[in-house]
């Protein structure tokens, strides 16, 4: 690429209408001339050819992406992960922003995809490391998606719960269970005021605990809890499957007594879950299979964040995430990225309900709500309540009993002195 | 875990039945005792809570994944890639081997992935750095996919190309020229010899270059060039788009004159591949976009090779993938990893076509060849033949040329002696 190849990929703000670009964030660590190698990222991920043989023409005004801004943070003896091939010697560590055309691809998911993640910037030449950091879509491109359905708001009314974060509890044993012992387990956890009792990740339709009869036993055990308790409950049923089942399962799902579905979001695919929205007459949950192989190191793959801004764009209601502590190694302000991409503005789609989860429990509740410093989120453990010592009962009660004590502004070690579930929680799962 | 708990996630090969299992390779970075470690990476995978409170049972004889290998490489001071957070210390480099029960989930691929590359893996306390190197069917797995409709041979039969490589060509520009202009220089490369002139994995259906449109000028102007030439000759349409488009958009591409359909594998989900093999009429092409996104280190991630393998599980006759050379930032291991799981024997699955790319042209190919050490390979230039001085006619004669000397034994550069086409591409595209 020669200096006026390059000029040709780069342009100012004021330059470009707004409501026709993407806007990507990338960090990256190139060899050579940054500015080539950035021009070399918009021309991958677009017009890498932009005229033919023996005719005169451009076709990047229109098509090319290109570059906004461009900044040079420092220069690394090497790249921060040796590669088996690739460049091997100093590197300039850079941030770039660029606009990309979205008529180049349009409204869809596997599209946006192919031109942001896709081979365009992952092999661009003389950049081995790059990560995308952030995507922003103009309106004129999230007009043409539903995002959520219900919502944060939604989910609140339809569980009367209101002014605290909600509470799921991950039936456990996970694996292995036939449906009558899991429901079992589901319903002790409801009365002792549990909102959603949910299937792991890993649960789905297998033949020692099909789907259909799982779905009757827990929809048969949420019905006794609400009318014990008076209060609304969900289950959650866990429906990730082929592509060409998840309509068929939702149904079946929902006929038989779950109240929301969850589909595994990047192993059945973000266009397969947007499909799903189109269909869905209940919450449509999030879980993050898959999401940590490309987002976990600080400089190369993919942020989750971008993948929980593409979550909310595909439908979902509530998206689960890596939460807090070491056990998920993921930063503080990296969750904290995911619960803002779920709750801010994001031009008409309503706001996704936030669930960092790892290992949580009583324990745990009060350093996540003062974390976040709101109470739209979900909290989610699976030891914490279906390993609790006394049960999956006091296991539920055990978090409400944490949470009266924040809200009351009582220190929750004191609470507990008069509310057994609690103090065996602090005892079990505390350090 | 105490002790006894870790006993419970170890076996040996006799003690399994093989067929009930996937075989998982696994190469991780831990700290603290490897066996504990990979006690917990089964645990995590599997029945992570293995009983109920107060129930005297085990879930893991059945249900757990277990260790049959476990080797340590060696102590690192450190992690190979520092994390914002997790364990920061020294760390043992160890390779496992687990077999893991596939009656936890079935054969659906979603769950495949949730099970082996999801939350259990990448969160595994003291397993801050874990790669997928590799994974094995059983054949009792395996019996319930399709895999490859037509495979090599029958991509061989509908071209009738034997004996030799099928060249493909990916048309540029490959964005922004309306269909009329895109199937012109279309049409000169298979006049040149192309077999395969197709889509750019980022053109897809925009409104300047609808689907239905280009398909019509592109199958006009191969039929055009199937009657100069006497050869069959293939247009692959990139069908790429949301996943309840993909059978509307393959029939319709069929229809009006596309004789094989390329998809981005993992922008649309590999479910969603399986469900169109199920109706394709046509050979299925599978992209690489996104892969690399976790399968680049060396140390993180998951191997492209398991995502080959999946992508022939799920049906594709094709596969596109990075191949030799500095830029595609692949080592030759991996290359050849990635083109024998295409091409060794699967159960009772078709072999794909392994089509190694990246920066092609007359220039490189009998490096490919040799490298390769087999026929049954697609070649697939871009600006090798779209960007030839002379044209894209004369591109895809110098690929046509270049074997000629192959295969006759010949020097390539002696051949181009008496060949311009050749020489000019030598000349273009070499060093």
């Amino acid at each position: 690429m020669d200096a006026r190849d390059l000029e040709g990929f780069f342009t100012t703000p004021g330059a470009i209408d707004p409501e026709d670009h993407l806007i990507l964030d990338y960090e990256m660590e190139c060899v050579g001339d940054p500015r080539e190698a950035a021009a070399h990222l918009c021309s991958e991920q677009s017009t890498a050819q932009w005229r033919r043989v023996g005719v005169d023409e451009d076709l990047r005004p229109r098509f090319g992406a290109k570059v906004m801004e461009l900044e040079v943070l420092e220069r690394r003896e090497r790249p921060s992960y040796p590669l088996e091939q690739g460049p091997q010697g100093a590197v300039h560590a850079c941030r770039v922003r660029i606009a990309h055309p979205h008529e180049n691809f349009g409204p869809r998911l596997p599209n946006l995809l192919s031109a942001v993640c896709g081979e365009g910037p992952f092999f661009t030449p003389g950049v081995p490391l790059i990560k995308l950091m952030d995507i922003h879509f103009p309106g004129r491109f999230l007009s043409h998606f539903q995002g959520p359905q219900f919502g944060v708001q939604g989910l609140r009314q339809r569980l009367n719960a209101f002014h605290r974060p909600i509470f799921f509890g991950v039936i456990k044993p996970n694996i292995g269970l036939p449906p009558d012992a899991f429901s079992e387990i589901g319903h002790e956890a409801w009365m002792g005021g549990l909102d959603i009792a949910k299937d792991d990740e890993m649960l789905a339709d297998p033949a020692w605990s099909p789907l259909a009869e799982r779905c009757r036993h827990l929809g048969a055990a949420r019905r006794e809890a609400e009318a014990a308790t008076g209060d609304p409950k969900i289950y959650l049923a866990n429906i990730t499957d082929e592509v060409d089942r998840l309509v068929e399962l939702h149904d079946l799902a929902v006929e038989r007594g779950a109240n929301a579905v969850m589909v595994n979001a990047l192993p059945v695919g973000l266009s397969a879950v947007r499909m799903l929205r189109r269909h869905a007459r209940v919450p449509l949950v999030a879980h993050f299979p898959f999401i940590a192989a490309f987002s976990r190191l600080p400089r190369y793959g993919i942020h989750s964040r971008v993948m929980t801004r593409l979550q909310r764009l595909a439908g979902y209601d509530v998206i689960i995430m890596p939460g807090f502590g070491p056990r998920m190694m993921t930063s503080e302000a990296e969750v904290l990225a995911n619960v803002r991409a779920c709750l801010e503005p994001m031009g008409d789609l309503r706001p996704a309900l936030p669930v960092p989860g790892g290992s949580d429990s009583a324990a745990t509740l009060e350093g996540v709500y003062q974390r976040l410093g709101t109470v739209d989120f979900g909290f989610i453990p699976g030891r914490g309540v279906f390993g609790h010592p006394q049960g999956p009962r006091a296991g539920a009660a055990s978090l409400r009993q944490a949470w009266d004590a924040i809200a009351a502004g009582v220190p929750v070690r004191t609470h507990a002195k008069k509310h057994e579930a609690l103090a065996r929680a602090l005892e079990a799962f505390s350090g």
